[in-house]
């Protein structure tokens, strides 16, 4: 078999995101007289690239299943995504979403915190309605289960290490493999469950989110900093948000005196009267201590790792993860 | 077997209740260097009657089931419950919980929104735990999973009723039921379950849930404008909410003209700007058109009809529910 090319990989996804859609309609049907599906759909047709359930797709196929066990599965972990999303953007304060308002900018802050929970809610129900066995079915809902603790608890984290003085690039990693690693792993998981593949397969994938979510992560950081994630290119939107990035684990590590000083106070001040001055001296001051180097080789470094977890797998298919860490690898958020 | 008194069941829900504590502190462990942790313990040990898992507990025992498989599933009611309670302080803007800042107040909106959603997520996970067999468990996912959606449909249905112009007894107790009752009838349906009732006894365990929620929350409406449900007995603390309560439903049904517009106005005012004459022209007004006595009539026809499908119950331990009807019934929020 020859191994396929990211190209390949990368319209394999976008094909297998869309094959969610119907079951979407169906689980979720809109009704515009209800305020609930309204606001539900408001967010939903945003849109979105679908990876993940496009990873739990084809991560099946890949290993043998059929798809149609883990279409449940895959639903439901982009609409986990969106819940988070939802809820993320009231947390964070972010009044837009996919260039549109945010759902609690629309509706309001306690609708935004039910719609979010109706769809948490929502997501155990769909497994529960997976074409599998029961055992299988279990077994679905535990890695679901243990991914929803798990990315709550990495975001319990993130909100309250803003602007931390005592962060380190271990609290930054703990956090990180928490709140997208499992997450990441997630849709391979549940794919894999599906597919039949035995506990080492699983324990593989599981570790190839501990690798891919940080490098993921840690590559957004970075842009953050030299392309701009911002719409217009604004740089440094992180930094707004004093949001403890590896730069900034790298950064406190590194600095001490007045850098450190001027720096924590940038990083604790809010959105707002945070200046363009600000943002480009802390960007200075990552590019002067070397935190930027230091970053974009340590996720070289993750993927590496991901490489190698890939090439002990029990598994044909090999080929197909090298080229899916590829592509998480190089994907833009 | 001779019938239990009301006494005797209200001890024995007291009993149960505590039951659920020691899993409660194994399945979320206290950990004060936790955040996470330290705001659900803030929570958590604020109390609450324990009433939903005991009713879980006291049910699977007297349908001949044993109570230890129905531990999990008691538990996670009252983890859901409680987790409604933070989201809902939030959405209702509800400063004190249990005589302490609510989470919310406590921790910020960021970090209650947070937390909620790790107790919806752990509800979920510590199901699976649950010493029974896998049909079993799947039977109580599905239950608690329907519980969950319905509970968050009918808040979406009360936020947004809040001064409904149009609203109406019908309106009302559709809220109710899906809001109150469906997550009432839970822990019994789940106790059931465990005990392996029939579908006979589990539907008749919902349609138990679709009466006693109404007669619960109505009591509750009269309460408020009768005994006073706030601190220090204060009268009319949902009329200065401008909740949609039967009381309000019918009133607006019954009046027109220059009443139905005051009444309209004072129910659409934020809760700061509404004065005590306000309320206590509402609470006039509810008694002058017949809201109140028909509240109460009403109310005890529901219980009437719960009794009347306890009566049809192919269950040997009727005098159980009927003292589970009555506590329900009598008790106060």
């Amino acid at each position: 078999m020859s191994e396929p090319s990211l190209a390949d990989i990368k319209k394999a996804i976008s094909e297998a995101g869309a094959r969610i859609d119907s079951l979407m309609e169906e689980i979720l049907p809109r009704n515009p007289s209800d305020l609930l599906s309204e606001m539900i759909w408001y967010h939903l047709e945003t849109g979105g690239k679908r990876v993940r359930p496009a990873l739990c797709l084809l991560t099946c196929e890949a290993l043998g299943g059929k798809a149609d066990g883990a279409m449940h599965f895959a639903l439901a972990i982009e609409i986990l995504h969106n819940m988070f999303l939802v809820h993320d953007d009231i947390e964070d304060g972010d009044e837009v979403r996919r260039d549109r308002p945010a759902v609690w900018v629309k509706y309001g802050v306690p609708n935004a915190v039910n719609a979010g929970d109706y769809l948490l809610a929502k997501a155990q129900e769909i497994i529960l309605r997976s074409a599998v066995d029961a055992e299988t079915k279990l077994k679905l809902l535990d890695a679901f289960s243990l991914t929803c603790c798990a990315t709550i608890e990495g975001q319990a984290l993130d909100i309250n290490s803003r602007a931390d003085e005592n962060f380190t690039i271990e609290k930054y990693l703990h956090t990180v493999r928490k709140k997208t690693g499992c997450y990441l792993a997630c849709g391979l998981v549940g794919g894999a469950m599906v597919a039949g593949a035995d506990d080492a397969v699983i324990d593989a994938l599981w570790k190839l989110g501990d690798n891919m979510g940080p490098a993921f992560q840690i590559r957004d950081d970075v842009i953050d900093l030299t392309i701009g994630k911002g719409r217009g290119g604004e740089l440094g939107c992180d930094i707004r948000e004093g949001k403890a990035s590896i730069l900034y684990a790298y950064a406190i590590g590194k600095t001490d005196g007045k850098d450190a000083k001027h720096l924590r106070e940038i990083m604790g001040k809010p959105r707002a009267e945070t200046t363009r001055t600000d943002v480009d001296w802390v960007i200075d001051l990552y590019k002067r201590c070397g935190a930027l180097d230091h970053a974009s080789t340590y996720a070289d470094e993750l993927v590496q790792e991901a490489y190698t977890v890939i090439d002990s797998l029990p598994v044909a298919s090999k080929g197909f993860f090298r080229q899916l860490a590829r592509f998480m690898a190089e994907r833009k958020s």
